[in-house]
């Protein structure tokens, strides 16, 4: 397994072992666009498997089953599927089975099992369940020969190598490319492979935004970020999700995420002139409702602004912003947009005296039933 | 309009405007008895049509488009019609359609569309395209004659009056009472019907709650409680999502709500010893992981608990707590439990000197697109 990537730390893992793991989750960051490329050299046939059930017609609905991070990518899985060839996605209640003891009626649809380990009994338990109706399944798991992976029809493995911290960073990223890869071969256009494939060197340019990212928090820190909302619409929405569960994972923070429209639903009460509202907003067919929130955020309500954007226009109403690379397509960005919000997770919890390599109370493999 | 109840205030829609609104959120969670109670003897055809549909099997899976406190209803509707008939359900992203345009396909599915208003343009356009589609297409709305109601084939009024208060409370109750009225038609079982018709008298019982609620948010006021977490699992969680958007929405409390499982695939960090976890807990079948996860929370963590629940022993971990009804059917709790919870917002809204009836930055009808 080679962790040699350009440009930051290397080492094996049995170096990172011996030097007490306190480089895992930043060295995991960094593999990123190396991990990606691993990836996306693997081998594709179980996706293709999936996307030849979707593109002939059998399949026409599809579920998914995932919690924590995985989650996350899950809703990109619906955003991405739902605009690029109009699949209706469903995220599925594992806890209807495990909890109550009933599978909903699935066969004939395609049920997606997300998990890193591949361990948790409830994910493992729905995709065996569908299985068992004669539902087509897949998993996306790190491990193929976890339960998850000895469960489902089809298993595409995230291959991005063992993931050691606790706060997942590069199986996300993966989870999200596996699914980009899915709607790129539903949709058979040699374009769409060939945007995929800039991944690596994309993620490679989020990631030299670093040194800022560290000033930021180092700021934001001094100012006692304890409470923050965090917001994002349509595609950006999971990266909103993401950023804010690292946040507390890692930072103890409380963050808040919301899609912007439901944000403007209730939770607009919550802001005051101290309390940071973190965006992620993207050029793209939302961009004109974003701004004058952004804007009313900035002017009306005082509150401090944290952006990531590829747009100035949306960074100038910001006191902190981040670039990321312009000319993304949309529906690639969640996949590069999430390497800043980890970083700054990263450099804030070390910011605030904390141990990014050891958050509290909670373990890599959570067994939830 | 009746708005006659026993035991509370009553006054008439004119005499509630004349005295400026300012008991109208009051007035609105009394209310809910005599409310559910005319909602329970109004016209079910619109159901039945859509029981009719689920029992001969030409509808096989739902969707739900909805936002704010109606997407917990949405949640609820999950839970029910899996649990208690295998029915899939998934939550639509109304942005697919509104932001990047494309409708996914859902011909011959029921799409389901919950708007207290029946106004917000998002909602509208999804259940306007589905019946375009040829889906079967239910609204759930308090304003038959709204674009909502105009779109759907099939409309079942709340029938709870008019709501004036900003906070939804009585129309969060008709909604689910309508759901259940759904599943208790789609079930065919008279006993189902029976529990059904004794919301209004467990609703009642838990309004004599307030006293004691007052004094618990009297003293949380006292500790500056300004961030807390709910948890709530299964039939529980979207009780825990309601409660912890009132609590935004009314008294800016950073509340931040999970299912007990995704908790403890990350958050669980965020617990101290000065940040209270309030918890919705019932006996049924999750009850041995919550009581473990109460006991974990208050004896390992020292977390203060503030804890809803039918049974004895999980109160006996809380700091502070509320009794709701015992023998209320799993499936039908949420109606009842998320009625202290109403309360409990009021009350630590007023306690801490904001005005309940004039929440910050927020109206009563979002019109997000």
């Amino acid at each position: 397994m080679a962790w040699t990537g350009p440009g930051h730390d290397s080492l094996s893992g049995a170096g990172r072992r011996r030097r007490g793991k306190t480089l895992a989750l930043h060295d995991e960051i960094v593999d990123q666009p190396d991990a990606i490329a691993r990836l996306l050299n693997s081998n594709m046939s179980p996706l293709e498997g999936a996307a030849a059930a979707i593109r002939d017609g059998s399949v026409k609905r599809v579920w998914i089953a995932a919690r924590g991070t995985s989650d996350h990518a899950a809703i990109y899985a619906q955003y991405v599927l739902g605009v690029r060839h109009g699949l209706p996605v469903g995220l599925l209640s594992p806890s209807i089975l495990t909890v109550y003891g009933r599978m909903p009626e699935l066969a004939g649809d395609l049920v997606i099992g997300i998990s890193q380990s591949g361990m948790s009994p409830d994910i493992v338990g729905v995709i065996a369940a569908a299985s068992a109706q004669g539902a087509r399944t897949l998993a996306l798991t790190n491990d193929v020969d976890s339960n998850l992976g000895r469960s489902a029809e089809l298993v595409m493995p995230l291959g991005v190598g063992v993931e050691f911290a606790v706060a997942a960073t590069k199986t996300y990223t993966a989870e999200l490319t596996v699914i980009a890869l899915l709607s790129t071969i539903v949709g058979g256009r040699t374009e769409d492979m060939d945007e995929v494939c800039r991944i690596p060197e994309l993620l490679s340019y989020a990631l030299v935004r670093d040194a800022e990212i560290k000033q930021i928090a180092a700021d934001q820190a001094r100012h006692g970020l304890t409470r923050c909302i965090v917001i994002g619409r349509g595609y950006d929405y999971p990266t909103a999700r993401e950023w804010a569960l690292k946040l507390k994972e890692l930072a103890r923070v409380f963050a808040d995420p919301y899609s912007s429209a439901d944000f403007l639903h209730g939770p607009l009460a919550l802001v005051e002139p101290e309390i940071p509202v973190l965006a992620v907003v993207h050029d793209g067919p939302a961009i004109d409702d974003q701004l004058i929130l952004l804007q009313r955020l900035a002017v009306e309500f005082g509150a401090p602004l944290c952006v990531i954007s590829d747009l100035a226009e949306a960074r100038s109403y910001a006191t902190w912003s981040v670039a990321i690379p312009t000319s993304i397509p949309d529906w690639l960005r969640p996949i590069v947009a999430i390497v800043p919000a980890q970083l700054h997770a990263l450099r804030l919890t070390e910011a605030v005296g904390l141990d990014p390599n050891r958050p509290r109370a909670i373990r890599k493999v959570t067994h939830t039933r």
